[in-house]
């Protein structure tokens, strides 16, 4: 189920890259790639800072094809009809929740520290859509004063927290590894959704002016 | 031979990053670290990807006399007459062949599937340019519409694609190894300066509004 | 002592992240996300470049408490006034010398050759600022007219210098190893604090045209 998530985790962050490409006027290639870094973006710098290389797609070719694929995909069916309806921070939101959860359970895997595997999370999390909005030319999402690295955090906190209450309770009818995954991938969505609906955001610093 | 052309493509893309922190008016340095980072970016993600460090240029200084020496050497021409006539593109279309192939070729070294060594070679190819152009504040020349990427895709499918069919046939009067890698080199080349010179491009996405 | 300065020198440039987050009206996570990346990612970038993998900050968990912790501070204070006159600058320059130092120090426990090691310190010192304003829609300090790589090239070479020439010189009163680092320290922070207040400038490159 992990790997199929993080699969799917990829394929959205694809799609919001793809978007973003298009707004920009690449061309079919440079679509593919904007796809390809959006999607592994996160978990290539995850993988770096873990030492866990070759990174993850190197090993596991997967990844490229579902990435590379939804770039082409994107760009077929916009040749078909218009895609400006189609949300680059849904598809977004998706993938900050998956990846998030993903993150820091593969550096919870590598026996760090708590806060580290939160840290990793959203890391992960928040990485691929940075790298798309600076290649984009945009200022990145976790810029703009909206609730985005602090639903990713939410959502590590709450995986991590409860895996650690709960680490291996085998006696549950849901496996709990599951289940504490899920509420990770929750909490986030919900956070991240509810933010883009109404455009809330945490109270900004005051310094504005100066050298 | 591979290795007097990996030093040849540090040399066109130091000279290139060079060119492009003189329009932005850089001091001394600020010239010798973005031809630097311009020459030795791509492929230094590229070792940091595979799992081989330290870095290609840690392990052999050679690498940084070359790209640090070509910025000393623009700053110093461009002190005696004007470099406005020398093109950062031309240069760095000469960069964007050899590393597509070296990068494709040390990723070959390790064993990986063929997919992604291609990958691993586009990404060489054009890592270091994009660095460049994102220091220098420019928008990426693989995000404006002409044909950057897929020059580099074609190229190192065609080298990928030759060294799979003819890996070590040591019959031939030519070596092989050497004959894939000119294909390649040349494949990028001719498909760029092509581009440049008539200003082709793919056709382009057609998303442009939406949030 | 290397283990407080270096300590120090993250401070310094969390409180420098901090204060670009709030130039740019970052929420609460924004500001602590910027004063992170600002002081651990040229630590980071220099653990990567020589294979020092988990990074530093993911096995002594004190420099993640010590970033994030002045990142909150930041935002606190300025929650209770104006902190307008405080410069991004100033705090720019104490971390750029404190890591120039250290970065190099690190390389040399690696036995690489001291150019190695003098280019080490200069992009560990400058890379936390390079992510920072790049993060933050800046154009980057250091490619800006002004002596900033300088002074780093500068204070590498004075203690990669001294420590070559003077190894481990046991007789002399003080430690010539912490000597050597504050010599390396003081250079770069002098030659940066007189650049800021004078508005020095190396010679700058004079093209200015083209494609």
């Amino acid at each position: 189920m992990i790997y199929y998530l993080d699969l799917f985790g990829v394929a959205v962050f694809a799609v919001s890259g793809s978007l973003a490409a298009g707004r920009k006027q690449l061309d079919l290639l440079g679509v593919v790639v904007l796809a390809i870094v959006t999607a592994l973006g996160g978990g290539t710098i995850r993988d770096l800072l873990l030492g866990l290389t070759p990174v993850f797609w190197i090993r596991d070719i997967n990844y490229l094809f579902v990435a590379g694929g939804m770039g082409l995909l994107v760009f077929a069916v916009s040749r078909l009809r218009s895609l400006a309806k189609v949300s680059i921070r849904i598809h977004d939101a998706f993938g900050l929740a998956v990846f998030t959860v993903i993150g820091a359970g593969i550096a919870m895997e590598q026996d760090v520290p708590w806060m580290i595997a939160v840290v990793m999370g959203v890391m992960t999390g928040v990485a691929g859509g940075v790298l798309r909005d600076m290649l984009a030319g945009e200022i990145p999402l976790i810029l703009r004063a909206e609730i985005y690295a602090t639903a990713s955090l939410c959502g590590a906190l709450v995986y991590v927290g409860l895996s650690t209450l709960y680490p291996l309770d085998q006696y549950w009818i849901i496996p709990v590894e599951k289940a504490n995954m899920v509420a990770g991938v929750l909490v986030t969505l919900m956070l991240r959704l509810v933010a883009i609906k109404w455009n809330l955001s945490l109270p900004v610093l005051s310094t504005i002016e100066g050298d």
